[in-house]
């Protein structure tokens, strides 16, 4: 259970120039409806928001950023992946801000079908990423994710706060009543963690190749979009976990049942 | 170039009972956008839609539908995976016909986000796939097509047309005013096909596994949701070269950039 305290969200990150914020959850559990978490990075006074979400989510996160920064601040919006739950209330995005949007180059010919999008804020990552510099001098870099699971993918590091945003990878499904915000019982985590990944990530070859780029930033945090944050013993005890798993092609003939 | 009668449509296969018809494309080429085919089959008078799209295809899509069926007599909409330019026009769909979803099993989660949907018309498809009894005795099939790209996808097989849809699958990306509605000179085609390919499916050991399913089952057309139709000699020589492809995590050094 997510206490009422941090229900609106919480500060991850902190320094004079610098903030890394969750912004929060859903008071209320919707069945059917997989939960998500958004994130915003808040630089000498301008916004990056990550992984924002679809349409029905819209009033909720424009409620829970608007008590850090004012709308018209947000500079940037940063999309891990093209799926609904991550990048379909772009139009709605675009049309309250003046934000440009960053997304893997495989995808920018994709998200127009969402509605409404000026291509030109639009900015396609190329598949080894990039980074983007911000005022107070702090580096936000693209770090590749691709098949981890979408094919093109990408995570966000902050190099200041020493947070990997990871999008899907980390996710867990909590059950009702059941969330907590960070993953600090890591065997008991794992158990909402192990199904997801076995069955979403393309293979251990890829998983293996994105653990050891991640254990070189050596994070202090990784925050997925859905479920639990990983921090201190936690974040290695997943890296490990993750080097490790059999998963997604590795399984295709029980997956395809043949 | 695709000819002024075949813009609106083209009937791919047809007998007393049973049409399988394609939608038609845009009449004008839209910069940015990729291109996108939707399909209908109709069987004794009652239609299955196939991937119809996004929000902004909607008002061309239901005019290509209703010369063919009234919108009322459309019990099911497929969809082959998640990506906007297949499912985001979701709500608009559920408002306008009775019809239910099929989906993977792994984003029925997911759909909500794309606006206000009612789960109870929303079917996931269980991995190893299944299969649907049209009123004429014909069998739509789920064809498992994980990891090509979508983790979660299914090809729709038409026993009856023996036309297999494929969503992604041969799927081609044509300059402006380049269109054909057929992939008959193959070699030319594949100069299309070969980079979509190499980087969005998962990589070799499950393309293999899908072309030797596919062989199997022996289609007349494979009809996928962007670019032309392969038929004739284009079905066998096109799975020949699929079989073959070294793509995605085959490439994961090259594609991460390290």
């Amino acid at each position: 259970m997510i206490s009422d305290q941090d229900i609106i969200g919480k500060v991850l990150y902190e320094d004079a120039d610098h903030k890394f914020i969750w912004l929060g959850t859903e008071q209320r559990y919707r069945k059917g409806l997989i939960q998500t978490m958004q994130y915003l990075i808040i630089d000498r006074g301008r916004g990056i928001l990550l992984d924002p979400g679809g349409v029905h989510l819209f009033s909720r996160v424009v409620a829970a950023l608007s008590r850090y920064i004012s709308i018209d601040k947000i500079d940037y919006i940063f999309f891990s992946h093209q799926d609904p739950d991550v990048s379909s209330g772009i139009a709605l995005w675009l049309g309250v801000t003046k934000a440009k949007v960053y997304v893997s180059k495989l995808w920018t010919r994709f998200l127009p079908h969402f509605g409404i999008v000026d291509p030109e804020r639009v900015l396609g990552i190329e598949d080894k990423g990039g980074s983007l510099s911000l005022p107070s001098g702090a580096e936000l870099r693209f770090v590749p994710a691709h098949f981890m699971h979408s094919c093109g993918q990408f995570n966000l590091w902050d190099s200041r706060a020493k947070i990997l945003f990871t999008g899907d990878i980390g996710a867990a499904v909590f059950g009702e009543g059941d969330e907590t915000v960070f993953a600090d019982d890591f065997d008991q985590h794992m158990k909402l963690v192990e199904g997801f990944h076995a069955r979403y990530i393309a293979n251990n070859a890829v998983a293996r190749k994105w653990c050891g780029m991640v254990e070189r930033l050596n994070p202090d945090m990784i925050a997925p979009q859905h479920g639990a944050i990983y921090r201190g013993k936690s974040v290695k005890q997943f890296l490990a976990w993750l080097s490790n798993l059999r998963c997604g092609t590795d399984l295709v003939d029980q997956i395809y049942g043949s």
